[in-house]
């Protein structure tokens, strides 16, 4: 242990360098962090400079900060991570630009033998509803075939990764024969292989990212990440998490339509026109509410 | 064509929805842009106000900017290109952050069965010098084995997608069977899988990409798109283009010691002591230069 | 006017290159952008690819973006825009970092004579409750007193810096006298000092902008700016434009505790409790809202 | 002091808190930090994965990654700085965009009566050659007039200030009467009012800023912040400093028609063409070098 003068989050540091599993074969790994909860008013007051200490503790300023939009302060604390996830997921972390990365790259380096597959709850039909989703169930023959097809897939890729570089776990595998260069044998690969990276990210963008991928619209395969993610969060800035999770992640935004339906049903002194099936009629007419944001609006607030 | 009163580039408009081939299946199409060479010298100038037009004329400003690194002018004129190249360019292109980028979602579509193969010319062994690149020969005989491989994971890979999807061009394969979801079955395609994207980005941050990716140490495969949108660039702005030449793309960075040793060389009445082979304990003495970084100084003055 | 075969939106080159007064004497000028409504679906049906294009028509498939956050399609439209402004609105504006800005340098020239004085209308004291703010009235005595006091500093600090330049309209003052350089003798000009620059954005960057800036706790003096800029890309993106009234400008966010209430009000058989005054304590236990942000909810859907 | 596992550096430990004076009322101080020299090399060999370390200790590695223009592993260590310093170079502070700033706000906070007044030293005439600098020397006489007369501004744009706050040191002035809101009364401060900020940025990125504003085109009252924020990251971060030091802020861009010029005189055997005054037209028929080129690469080889 090493001694400083910088703020220290006990709870995060008992934790850090700890090797969390995610997925099969995947990991995520503190391994570096700046700042915790005080670096947010910290930064706030200076906006303020010296007066306003008295009016606000530090957690009502930082649910202040939150609930108004005041993002700038959320910029300050800082975390590093380590990951270990499949490529098709780091294809959609890489998506978010308000971060440094370093990755693992097949150029330089040998890819190793690892592959995600899927547990078998996991294994699900295309959804019907939604575009970009999976939901339903196969049957277990169906999913045996399937993970079987997969990992046939891996196994063929990675023998044929092997074969274009002549070589095996260190070893030259056809003497005397030149093998094809690191960075086109690994454009076989599939993306279920896995890959590594470091990065960092402060905590606003962070939670920018929480709130995309801790998204029940999320491919399942990120989320895990990112719920992991929530958790050592919490550990790291428990007010701030605590804030996002009032303001953000489990907020709720009303359209213009939505916000003009709810005053008009809340200031009348006699509610006979619920949000009904049958009352759709009535909503359109008054705020052009579309049938499906109607429908929308009734499962947000639990109205079916 | 319709009427603007905005900058117009003829050379460009003329090559505007004309689809570049790259590679053996990819593509470049330029979509849309913004501005041109003047754009630069009109944001400029706002920095001056009036007064400083009579003294530069367009390129003479142009070219000072480039060369003096007074970038925010660049950040004006804009382009927006499609593009259609293998997932492991994709990877490469979307570590830079100042672009905005849609690209094909695996999740939303099917994937068709369009993969890069290289040409034989490329087939290339690893090179031992530069860890991340290819270099030499291989036999006829490597190559063709090489290639088939490829080909064969590209195949195999693919029926396997379409056996996950159960689902081949359009059509069902097993009745009443289930396919697996589209955003885990397309897990099992290789990097070289063809996608597609349309970004935008500006001729500043474009000009540090080119930089980069239509660098000799850029993989082939990426260098191939740089150097096809230098040639758009070159219709579009043909001053600042010319410019980014002179005084980036081909221009030199000399190191403090460097800088240092060419003074010395320089301003001596007799130039006895050269950059040969011998003359290194000489300027390692004076000037601290490594053995690789004296190497690397006579090949970029040919002095070998 | 120049013919391109780009995307031409012809409510926006109507209005191009107009100057639009704002404040006493600043303006907002177009100058240049790239594509228009249609950029949006076309950027996002990338992500799709062919097939999805029937389903949606461009007006529901933008609405669909702006409801569901997918921001990145709204990245594609660009604006260029002129703008004077004082000093003090530069600095709210510039930090916006996602924007190209070239702005005026009084290193390079000489600033002009010209102040932003408020109108009458505006001169109003510090709000009580919004420490940001103005609010209430001055009375006529006070305004003309305190629009005196700013008339006269920036009369004598223009008169000072003409001093230090030695030098007025263009003509020395005192001959054989060496004026202080221009960028140490702006520093006695006051912050209402008019400024220009121009800028360039994409349209999900400026709708982020707008949001805080034409908000009701945005200072006045930008406010206007904005509402400005808001008529503009009305004119320029109108589908757009409306979809961001009604799923951002004009939407409310609902915090976790606002939505827990929402539902169980909405969903009891008898609404014996209301939001009263009174029933603060039954919604306070029961969800663990403050007294502040029941009063803000209250006030949200008009229930006071 | 704390306990931490973080990388922790013992010589910024020991500056941390420590309030460096910068012009005449301004300072620098450090307020929190992430990584060192270490973090740069962890970054980087997450590229290469295991194996590499044996093939470069961290210096030579940092370096190389400098020499090269790897970017990214530099962007792992993070430092915070709180500074105080005027307005004017506040205004080109924030034009950096990849850095995260609080500012003291003029809406909230009443500012100080602190203003910068330059040393007698630093009173210098326009510079006839560099239309944005300074140069030569002012008489005694003309010093002293121009102090004054800025000193003068300042006082009474700071009574006025006052006057329109109806407000001094938290005493009211006139009883019964109301000021003018902080954020209209701040308009008439001059632009050499100090102000706070707290920011934080990467090593790259402060590399960056620190390569722009150190140098001597800079203005100096914000060269003087650099030079200050140089020493301290020579303190926090000795290795990578120096590796900048030596490949950019002492290094030197040649141009291609520069490059070739060299090229030509460094592999002739006989140097009878020199780079003389007389020699231009020789230069300037090979290589298209201007005579404002020519002269520019004579000065910098120290060739006159």
């Amino acid at each position: 242990m090493n001694k400083t003068s910088r703020i220290t989050v006990d709870s995060l540091e008992n934790i850090m360098f700890k090797q969390f599993p995610v997925l099969d074969k995947g990991l995520v790994e503190v391994v570096d962090y700046m700042g915790g909860d005080e670096s947010i008013p910290n930064a706030a007051r200076t906006s303020y400079q010296a007066g306003t200490k008295t009016v606000n503790n530090d957690r009502g300023l930082i649910r202040y900060l939150m609930r108004n939009s005041h993002s700038s302060p959320f910029e300050f604390p800082r975390i590093t991570l380590r990951v270990k996830a499949p490529l098709f997921v780091f294809a959609q972390w890489v998506r978010h630009r308000t971060q440094s990365i370093n990755c693992q790259s097949a150029r330089y380096s040998v890819m190793l033998d690892e592959f995600y597959i899927p547990s078998k709850d996991n294994m699900k039909p295309q959804s019907k509803s939604n575009k970009q989703g999976r939901e339903g169930e196969l049957t277990e023959k169906q999913i045996s075939d399937y993970l079987e097809a997969i990992n046939t897939v891996c196994e063929t890729s990675y023998k044929t990764y092997e074969q274009l570089l002549n070589q095996s776990n260190g070893e030259v595998l056809v003497p005397d024969v030149e093998g094809l260069s690191r960075e086109l044998a690994r454009m076989v690969l599939p993306q279920n292989l896995y890959t590594n990276w470091v990065y960092t990210t402060d905590l606003h963008n962070l939670f920018h990212f929480l709130r995309l991928r801790a998204d029940s619209h999320a491919q399942y395969e990120i989320r895990v990440y990112a719920d992991l993610i929530c958790d050592i969060v919490k550990q790291w800035v428990p007010i701030a998490y605590e804030a996002f999770e009032d303001y953000r992640l489990n907020a709720m935004n009303l359209s213009s339509m939505e916000v003009d339906m709810l005053k008009d049903f809340m200031n009348r002194d006699e509610t006979i026109i619920q949000f009904s099936d049958d009352a759709f009629e009535y909503w359109n007419k008054g705020y052009g509410i579309s049938k499906r944001e109607y429908n929308e609006f009734r499962n947000k607030l639990n109205l079916t």
